[in-house]
């Protein structure tokens, strides 16, 4: 299995009051590594080869996020140079994908992970607005990304 | 088991290019709620009875978020009129605390949920940097929250 | 002239790391009092009865920001009451709009101005994507509150 | 005199429902280019000569903003190449900085100017919150960079 690693500049703004990537925020560097990694560009084929989705406004598919879940498990600072989200494929159902990640950073020259999280995407057809399938095409080209779901470290009872 | 209701503004730039409120946004508005619900503010006691945390950045704790789950059910749009933030404690830890919530909000004149998510939030001591154990205090104006974990409806099997 | 007073609720995040509520946030709390205070909404004619604009996405006139002059006067912290944006209207053009902005809030009983600052609007027939003119009942509606531009403290000479 | 070009990578959620970079958000990037060229960072005196601002929380320099103006040529779309801030120092005051910028995109092979701006920077000493003034060191290596403020192409009479 293969890993998607796609590199995300922080924004001094993602910081807090407490001066670290705030929460919410680090789901938004997630939705940046998906969009790069999956919604196509002209690129894809090549650097990126699970870039085929046609999202976006105005697209025939629109990507709902369905489902998050995200375990920090260290704090971030500011840095210059990009985290890089690790992502690969948990599931791949019949209209919807689990994507897992691992923020990582380079710390004192070692690879850290800061954050582990999944989201189940569902592709939805845009002119209907209900799911459409997965097409083969797209199966094909995310088959080689499909893992272990992530391992998350723990989860309440619930 | 009482649920606290926090209303909420949406902003317009909660709105992605989709014209719905961005699933990142979403836990933005969670993260007010649980501001308003349990940092401290004059009106404590009152009002907001389980606001007693005197966190954010310079007080003696701060609330670190260890773990967020978060289902969306249905499409949020802008609305001019807050939406209701109910939020109950799952889980009291001895030094965290899990926050379960329903995003709400009144369509045609009945509530409808429109968000399932879950917090885990932990007490970390400032000066120190560790976790620090939940006061008497605070275990006492928050046991009243206390209720069963937030019923997710799907979960993945990893 | 009459002022539109706005309350807009701050978020705990429109703090950035320095703890004051960031310099661009606080055009994100200009950019709410404007919609509050012209984007149609159905309680307009009454409370807000310069809320007359059919705007936003979909509708048939969009509002583009052609322009923003701000002056920051003293650094805003956080506070959970809403701050109020005090408005009026500096000029009304054939299509465009200038709106005058300051923002205050209470500090020791006395009302303190935090931020004055100006936006061009321009009206933007959503089909053509051109100008479009002010209607004569949206400057009827809006003429009470046309005043003096706001006096900034200092221009560069440029 | 010579500009800085910064380059700014969008993000997906600078849209707004319009489906162009929110104009809040477009200060956003002017905010990440200004850090970028102007505080301390390990690269400096190669690729950044200018950046020798040891500011941010913590630091012993903060950098307020004190003014801004802005002018939105043109709306901006998303691109995932990063758009280009150009930037230069229109003045250089005693505690102060005018910084002026063109955000910049290459379209059909060639650069267009989608948005002009200023802002007006005070360095202030973290210590005692009052002004400081420009170092001779920060003055040398900001001089080359000096030039024409920006021209605006319209400004209201007020």
């Amino acid at each position: 299995m293969t890993r998607l690693r796609v590199p995300v500049p922080l924004r001094w703004a993602d910081l807090d009051a407490y001066g670290h990537v705030n929460n919410v925020e680090v789901l938004r560097l997630l939705e940046e590594a998906r969009i790069a990694a999956f919604w196509r560009h002209p690129e894809a084929h090549e650097a990126w080869p699970t870039a085929l989705l046609d999202a976006g406004p105005g697209a025939p598919t629109h990507t709902l996020v369905a489902r998050q879940e995200i375990e920090y498990l260290l704090p971030l600072g500011y840095r210059r140079e990009p985290v890089v989200v690790e992502m690969w494929i948990g599931h791949l159902g019949g209209a919807s994908i689990d994507v897992c990640y691992e923020v990582t950073a380079t710390a004192d020259g070692e690879r850290v992970v800061y954050v582990r999280a999944q989201t189940t995407l569902v592709l939805v057809d845009a002119a209907t607005a209900r799911p459409r399938r997965i097409a083969e095409a797209e199966r094909t080209a995310w088959r080689p990304y499909l893992g272990e779901p992530v391992a998350m470290r723990r989860r309440p009872a619930g």
